[in-house]
């Protein structure tokens, strides 16, 4: 950071900040990051690549004595733990700038019982709760946030295309589905007199993945879904079954009880709703036919945030010129596709507009040692960056 | 077993034995047993209901000096080891006087590290190869084996009846499958991308219901499975998924791998082979249609046993008169079913014919500390096996 000419800092929360003032200091401030921290034996990229492409863009523009011409301070941002792997809560480092933070932050515990507080200790900041005041950014004096970030999913690679336009980021659910019936012997009861958890969870599963995949046939056009929430839902809809445990779990036991995850995404918060409710009464239905019991609970709900449109279009033309800087003549529209992994973004958008632009996955791998980003799309990252930077 | 007249021994292998030799000591013996262990946590009848309605009716005739009126030598044995809950491998006991054990079964460590011979030494048994040899009963010393379990499953108390007399026990195959797809996040792989080996599972496991619920509408009857088979099937044939799993085993990522275990069980051996042929298939072509690889393991193959039909007919006038004993006059014929749990009847198939009774199991339950017997169903065992004895 400050090789590319910026004052740095680390916040209270561990954030690493490095600004320039540019033409206008009293400007309201583009604010450009994404996270330092990754998962466990995830690729390099995760994060890295929109701190480093902001860190990259603005040095080219300093080597070239163009930082003075920037129309307003920029400010790139390493945000803190986003992923929530040690105290498996997400956006520490985004969430504090935004003032999303419950106080009781500071003492969430990891495994060992060190607390937020207790790291913070170690890395010599005195932490208390006053300073989630003073972290937080006065939304008049931020323009916008704009966040790159390789898109670990396989859209872009199938269009083939190296960038992305993020029209928003998927709302979220996280069910957990507990299914109960009558242990027993795997021998002694026949077919016919069981109460099997877990043929009723597997039917369960089987339609849960119909109705993702064909919404339109499930959700009735009533009050809870109109026709373009259904038309949305289709394009956007994800749902997955992540875990699944039987218990008592043993090959020659018919389960008493089977308990698993539901993970359901959409761009559209009333068609995910909507797909909620209709999905939790079949799954009632089936446990009703099944003479089995179900709970079914709700243990994570975030609403889906929209990109701003202006930031977007303006992330659109900074991609379509940085391809045509390295290819040439561009005949496709840079594509717009929807993010269904959270970013930092998400808890930003509750301080400002944003933006973000998305970097091709390679192998559509994520979150493992695979997750890969070509080098050309590298090159095309930082230089849409700069072309963005430039054009502000 | 001293109390009731009987000449008592342990052997080698840990079992315990009481024996009279009644009217005849150079006639062939009826062995008459079940096990003394139990699975954790379970009810105190499972095994020990056997060896004590034995030694019970046993001490009836001695106290009415009736012991020496048996035509034949009678031998309680309480086997050890039925259940294969420490070295994980079953009828330690039973499969010993059969002849059935390998000689390598001494080396058998527990999760301790601690071997069946060590755990003998500690009995101040010394344990050497050859001593299988000696434990082997000869068969032309033998008449049958005679059993009496709890049912361990609903059926006698759906019917109704307190005793049951078993016609064979199923045979048995456990199958371990493996799906394998694409792991990936659950937010940014649309539906129509994935390859999910969970909703691969799930069909599999909602299809396997459905054939062994209703085999006559899946198998063709061609060379492989005759239609006497398939009708006898249908009332006999169980298939219990109950253990899954997934790989990573994260609610936000679409599992790489999903493994399953099947338990499929049925009187009918051709019949169950029949079943396996089929299920195999439909699980490959689910997982082709779905582009997930699968692999399926048989962990376990074991044959049907049938009961002798003399002896079953022996203990079923043996449960009618126990029962008209008990409550007078009786409509209904003592019903006959099959046992889909393993009891040492199935090793001691491989010395002598075999005849089992069962009792009616309380609630169902089995393997939990509910499993249970009403009092007035252990008078009837006991009856049933002294009435046994007295008509030999």
């Amino acid at each position: 950071m400050e090789d590319a000419g910026l004052r740095t800092w680390v916040d209270q929360m561990g954030n690493v900040h490095g600004r320039v003032e540019g033409a206008n200091a009293n400007a309201e401030a583009l604010l450009v990051g994404s996270h330092m921290d990754t998962v466990v034996d995830a690729g390099k990229f995760d994060g890295a690549l929109g701190i480093v492409s902001a860190i990259s863009a603005l040095k080219v523009m300093h080597v070239n004595g163009k930082l003075q011409n920037l129309t307003r301070p920029v400010e790139v941002i390493a945000f803190c733990d986003e992923e929530g792997v040690r105290f498996q809560t997400t956006f520490l480092g985004s969430g504090a700038l935004a003032g999303i933070l419950p106080a009781t932050t500071l003492e969430i515990p990891d495994k060992r019982n060190v607390t937020v507080k207790d790291v913070l200790k170690e890395n010599s900041i005195e932490a208390a709760e006053e300073m989630f005041l003073q972290l937080k950014y006065d939304p008049k004096s931020v323009w916008g946030y704009v966040e790159l970030h390789i898109e670990q999913g396989p859209v872009l690679e199938q269009v083939g295309f190296p960038l992305g336009v993020v029209k928003g980021i998927a709302g979220q659910t996280r069910l957990k589905v507990t299914v109960r019936g009558s242990q027993g012997h795997a021998g002694t009861v026949p077919m016919s007199m069981r109460q099997d958890p877990m043929v009723a969870a597997a039917e369960q599963i089987v339609l849960m993945e119909s109705l993702c995949k064909h919404p339109e046939e499930y959700l009735s056009y009533d009050g809870r879904c109109s026709g373009s929430s259904i038309k949305s839902l289709s394009s956007s809809l994800v749902c997955t079954v992540g875990e699944i445990s039987t218990w008592p779990s043993a090959s020659n036991v018919i389960p008493g009880q089977v308990t698993y995850t539901v993970d359901i995404r959409a761009i559209d918060d009333l068609g995910r709703e909507a797909v909620i409710y209709d999905l939790s009464n079949r799954i009632y239905q089936i446990c009703d036919k099944r003479s089995v019991s179900c709970v079914i609970e709700h243990k994570h709900d975030a609403g889906a945030v929209i990109c701003d449109p202006e930031l977007s279009s303006q992330l659109k033309s900074a991609a379509y010129s940085a391809l045509k800087r390295m290819e040439g003549d561009i005949q496709d529209e840079v594509p717009t596709l929807m993010s269904g992994a959270g970013h930092d973004a998400m808890a930003m958008s509750h301080l400002t507009k944003v933006g973000m632009l998305f970097v091709r996955c390679r192998g559509g791998i994520s979150h493992s040692p695979q997750e890969d980003v070509l080098d050309d799309d590298v090159w095309a990252a930082g230089l849409a960056t700069l072309s963005f930077l430039e054009n502000l």
